[in-house]
């Protein structure tokens, strides 16, 4: 059976996925960019594998709207296309949920933004369909995730612990209700930069 | 000059300091005694020297009323003399924060329990002087340590963070008002049991 995988999903020690204060200028939040670092400067080999290990088999992603960009409200006259430039590195179906719908938006090396407003079951039946067999990604922001969690509907999440603290931001692991019963820590893998924990379904 | 350290104070990976529904049965929560597992099942020796680092040189404890025992309110005709049987594992004064004042009491092996009701920072003048020029040792439990963060008066954190989900419970890091700035992660090292995280003033 194909899974919704969670890849690279930094958290800090205290807890918060995104920093304070997100804005156009700090779509992460003051600092945020700090979780990711790991994945970026200097990558140490088994970070890089790791991380890799994200892309692998995967043939669709879902991603909150947030994640996609920071318009709000409808979409209007922005020509708005996404944070990645013209090659996204997804290089495959993107599923954006959000309550307004647009057409969708092809972008160059085979991702191809998809706009869904029928709530996160019709996206991720839309995503495991355009996977073709292939797993899906859900790439976040944490209420997006933290959805799918609620539903019981993620299989898998490698969450790297990134070594600061950000005093405040959000966080993925509150109002869950009771959903990550159904979940074990199955590893946790250190490099000096960071650890990674990987979490699956009991 | 003398330090206000913490240590062992072990977290779930999701945040929790305790499991939920504390109780004279369950007085870590539910499951929280898995936070601790590492401390005590065939240690591995990088965590019992982490473990054991935590008391050396130190001179007095301080902990919260709920650390000694499950009593509330006035101490009543209950003989409770902590959790620790007649030899507790501290052999040095120990103060209990407490709106319930009552006589010390000594125990065998040189540990004393005194019972503090001036607040905290009252606590650590007594405590630093009862140390004697050696460091205080801070035993938790979280709401205890929230409040010296909020005064900003520890010095040291380590923080090991279990493979652990526990889905609800008590957190240490929340309600901080900005107290955290001043600290930052300085060491994180793990063993295949746990991760162990140290924090320290910036």
């Amino acid at each position: 059976m194909p899974k919704l995988r969670v890849h690279d999903f930094s958290m800090s020690v205290d807890g918060y996925f995104a920093g304070p204060d997100q804005s156009l200028d700090h779509p992460l939040g003051v600092r945020g960019e700090e979780l990711h670092t790991w994945a970026f400067d200097d990558v140490a080999p088994l970070d890089r594998e790791v991380r890799d290990a994200g892309n692998v088999g995967v043939g669709a992603t879902i991603m909150g709207r947030n994640m996609f960009g920071p318009v709000r409200g409808e979409w209007g006259d922005e020509d708005w296309r996404g944070w990645w430039c013209e090659d996204p590195p997804f290089h495959h179906p993107v599923f954006v949920l959000t309550h307004y719908v647009q057409e969708p938006i092809p972008m160059d090396g085979g991702t191809v933004f998809f706009f869904v407003d029928d709530g996160i079951e019709d996206a991720l039946e839309q995503a495991f369909a355009a996977a073709d067999g292939q797993d899906v990604r859900l790439g976040g922001g944490a209420s997006t995730v933290r959805q799918y969690l609620r539903g019981g509907l993620v299989d898998y999440l490698h969450i790297p612990i990134a070594p600061v603290l950000l005093g405040g931001g959000e966080r993925l692991f509150e109002d869950l209700d009771g959903a990550m019963d159904a979940y074990e820590v199955v590893e946790v893998v250190s490099s000096p930069a960071v650890t990674h924990v990987h979490i699956a379904k009991r």
